[in-house]
């Protein structure tokens, strides 16, 4: 028969070592079967009742320290929780091997002992976290901020006072980066080298690392941005800071993007920027469907481990775009063939932003209006709204020769794609029946009135069909390029194309970062876990750690009337 | 000054064609500027609005035919409206050359001329296709349902009975197939060869057939789906006997599979038979993230050109699985890294199911209890809810290895996956911490009572570090394997084991489809386009056309009356 026997301690602020050593201190207590020192937050209350340590009676509010401990009998249990303060003093008097250090209370302090710091590591609870930060940002630092529970609010505007400033806050949740050859929080060792990475992951980061220095390669930096940077509400401020960075930097050869997927309008603009540094970029945005293997100097990777061997391994003829790119202005997709059309818009996704369909991959790209185009829009015209009585756009063009003129009539249009699928069944010479409405429609917009704000319009045509096809392969594709049309035989081509004829553009409305500042060697204030600053000493990087305690020892009225009373920080 | 007249017939089918040619005729006659001749569907009336065709006085059902003219002038257009008849009395005289044959007005009565058909094509209009499909399955004939605008409930309903007789129903709205080298609906004229096809769609198919043929290959059998057979509705009923059915012909030495990306369930059932053909099969569920290059048998292609090139290259060493595959029991992964985890769940979700975690790629997979694993379970141990007032469990093992005992005594866990991840900031030793639990779990689960209905509890571990790291990388991994862990440095190898020690599996419940019909010269009765049937003619194949009108002529009323009049067939 066991006893539990539990205090709760409200107030009070330790930080999660304390409370890790004082749980292990505990078991090691006589007697002791179990025990849990936790905050009392619902979770936390959840994971002592799966141990079967939270007795019903306990009350207690999220911010209450919780000590509970199972012991053999009751005189053992009430021994441990009374053994409780012994085991924080015994703790404060061998935490500290360099106690005789004079160790700052501040952040301003530390700034003072170490003027030379360009960093600040965050790693203080999530309540905590963005104030810290803030005050960080305000002194001109970059910040590394591992505390997770952090508001999304906190984040967009640390990130927007960071990006005015020319400052990198990577995180909140970032776990990992290599800055200059020096690991902040959790990071491998690993060789130098020409690959630089920007992950919005912590462990991603760390594989792929991991993975280029077995391969034999090496790191130039890797940049964190934090698990909710590529989010739309967040619009990858620090990725896009990183990428731009990366991109000045002469000794990053290569370039690897990480994250989970992000949201459709997020991912067009960052691997528009992606594109744009004009360096080799292997993407993996784990889960996010690659729009091709390859996309200009875009390489999309299916798996961690892939990505680190492309950037290792990869073979970089860089394509050169001949033709001037194409801005502000759409492309029309019109299809017969409802396969081709969703490869074409999957692919496209990756670099036309907005764009819209009638068989869409994400709900926010349904086009309302099947009949009527907007932004970029990739129509599937053989699709069931168009087919009541009437044939397939494979055999009869009627519709789509309407269409076509309708899409040539808007301004705003600057290419319009066509299939043509031949063979068994489909009309006997589609070619025939576009070829003379295309050629038309180009000699009107060229040398007609000024219909358009771009110059000419271009047609661009995949042909899916075999030399034995009764068409005759040779001849459709023969009458289409005649009149002009560029002509594919795969969505795959045709997309590469098409992605290099819409240009690369950089998120340009941002304080570029001081590359100077990234390559000095690097230095550091740690505010939290005291065992990353440990790291940073066994790297030979400069650092100091800040003794931190919540404002007002975690009270947090008394902390937000002292917020109030600016100008009397304390030191 | 255009005037547009119009006629309204109601009642009456005509097909397609039909409507087509009508509009071409009036459209030749003098003075006419545009026409439409259109079922008047809210879909073709807005079309006609497009097109400036489209009066707003019209009052029209969906049923009804709908004939407008724009001419120069109301002498014109009277002309136009009047010439209707004539121009439906040449079109009926000129459509049949071969009209002196007997033509069927049944299927019956089709299969009484050509008793050796095994195939049916339907391309009626959807409301009569389901109708037409039932009767082909009941006179025990594989169906190719090229119409669309079938309910999904017809759609299911069709393929259970073909299931049961051992038939298959390709489609609806199956664009193309090839069996036996003849392609049935759209279908390009490519070469034989030793690769198969299963397809949910219809230019995909095109696509990669047409590029296996210019890659200098050739094809099988190339068996279409639909669009609709990998919903979880239909739950790829005709995607399982076709992959049956190739996995069983012994000249197809490949299979590629390809579809839009199916729901998960279905995924997961598809793949785990793809893998039991144990024939290497190429995946290209287009726009569904592949969960690895490879897993055994498995090949995951980015796009239809990359699937035919895959299928025609690729480098078929098949991994022999030396281990019994593990059956009727679970995975649970519990992850310090999220990145780790969630690329692990995005590939094992392909092969195991279902699937659930705190950090789900899809709402179905959300975990709704993080504290308690269900089915095959991926945990991200570092995710916020954890981590309140916590070390991470990159720090701290004590969180992960209760979790570990926990899901050791679950009689239905049979593999525990682990990440250990090494590096600056990491705990500095995590084996020694974790593999002292694992030997004493593993002893206790082999030696002790029969807690588990499978044998043993296996364990694996992904490791991520470098040699230079502090923890000493060999050490770590040696004292996992010492306790029993099957060791990976990479995802990408743990989920590659994973999926082998997951065996595969056929859906065993359905009439196999006869092998020996599939390969007899293909002879088919086709019911609705006319031009699919020339096109079996054209290609060799024996055919008959139906003569085949609507029900009562398209009187809904009286078909339903002469529905329940069974017995009374009309010939």
């Amino acid at each position: 028969m066991t006893v539990i026997k539990w205090e709760v301690r409200s107030g009070a602020y330790y930080d999660s070592v304390v409370l890790m050593q004082l749980q292990r201190g505990l078991l090691g207590l006589p007697g002791v079967v179990d025990a849990g020192v936790v905050m009392a937050t619902p979770a936390n209350r959840e994971l002592l009742a799966a141990n079967n340590l939270l007795p019903d009676s306990i009350s207690a509010n999220p911010d209450d320290l919780l000590i509970v401990v199972k012991a053999t009998d009751g005189t053992f249990a009430d021994a441990a929780i009374t053994g409780v303060d012994e085991l924080l003093t015994r703790r404060k008097a061998t935490s500290s091997p360099n106690s005789l250090d004079f160790r700052p209370h501040s952040l301003s302090a530390a700034v003072k002992q170490l003027p030379e710091a360009n960093w600040v590591l965050i790693s203080v609870p999530g309540r905590y976290a963005a104030g810290v930060a803030r005050e960080a940002l305000e002194l001109g630092k970059h910040v590394f901020l591992y505390s997770d529970n952090v508001s999304l609010e906190d984040e967009i505007a640390l990130k927007k006072t960071a990006r005015e400033r020319g400052l990198l806050v990577m995180g909140p949740d970032c776990g990992t980066a290599i800055v200059n050859g020096v690991g902040l929080g959790f990071a491998n060792r690993v060789r130098r080298g020409e690959i630089g990475l920007v992950a919005a992951s912590g462990t991603g980061l760390q594989a792929v690392t991991v993975h280029i220095h077995s391969l034999g390669a090496g790191i130039s930096h890797a940049i964190g941005a934090g698990g909710r940077d590529l989010k739309s509400d967040v619009g990858a401020i620090t990725a896009h800071q990183a990428l731009d960075l990366l991109a000045r930097d002469p000794e990053t050869k290569v370039i690897v993007l990480i994250s989970k997927p992000p949201s459709p309008d997020v991912a067009a603009k960052l691997l528009s920027a992606a594109k744009s540094t004009g360096k080799p970029v292997v993407v993996d945005f784990i889960g996010y469907p690659p729009p091709a293997r390859k996309l200009g100097n875009l390489h999309f990777a299916t798996s961690l481990s892939e990505a680190a061997e492309l950037a290792v391994n990869g073979n970089w003829e860089l394509v050169i775009d001949e033709k001037l790119p194409i801005t502000n202005s759409y492309l029309r997709g019109l299809f017969s063939g409802g396969t081709l059309a969703y490869e074409t818009l999957l692919s496209s996704q990756a670099f036309l932003s907005p764009i819209y369909s009638n068989s869409p991959i994400t709900n926010s790209q349904t086009l309302s209006d099947p009949l009527h185009s907007k932004c970029h829009t990739v129509i599937d015209l053989g699709d069931e709204f168009f087919m009541v009585g009437r044939l397939h756009p494979m055999i009869d063009n009627d519709l789509r020769i309407r269409r076509l003129r309708q899409e040539a009539a808007d301004p705003e249009v600057s290419m319009i794609l066509l299939d043509v699928v031949l063979g068994e069944g489909s009309h006997t010479n589609p070619a025939g029946e576009l070829a003379p409405v295309i050629k038309e429609i180009r000699e009107k917009r060229i040398g007609g009135p000024a219909l358009s704000r771009v110059e000419g319009l271009e047609f661009v045509a995949i042909v899916i069909g075999t030399d034995d096809d009764p068409q005759n392969l040779q001849s459709q594709i023969s009458q289409l390029q005649d009149s002009g049309v560029t002509v594919f035989r795969t969505v795959t081509e045709a997309v590469e194309y098409i992605s290099l004829r819409f240009g690369a553009s950089r998120e340009s409305e941002f304080t570029p970062v001081d590359l100077g500042q990234l390559k000095r060697p690097l230095a550091a204030i740690n505010v939290g876990l005291e065992s990353f600053y440990d790291s940073l000493l066994s790297q030979g990087a400069q650092a100091v750690h800040v003794e931190w305690k919540p404002p007002a020892g975690g009270d947090e009225r008394l902390a937000a009337l002292l917020a109030k009373m600016k100008g009397k920080k304390e030191n």
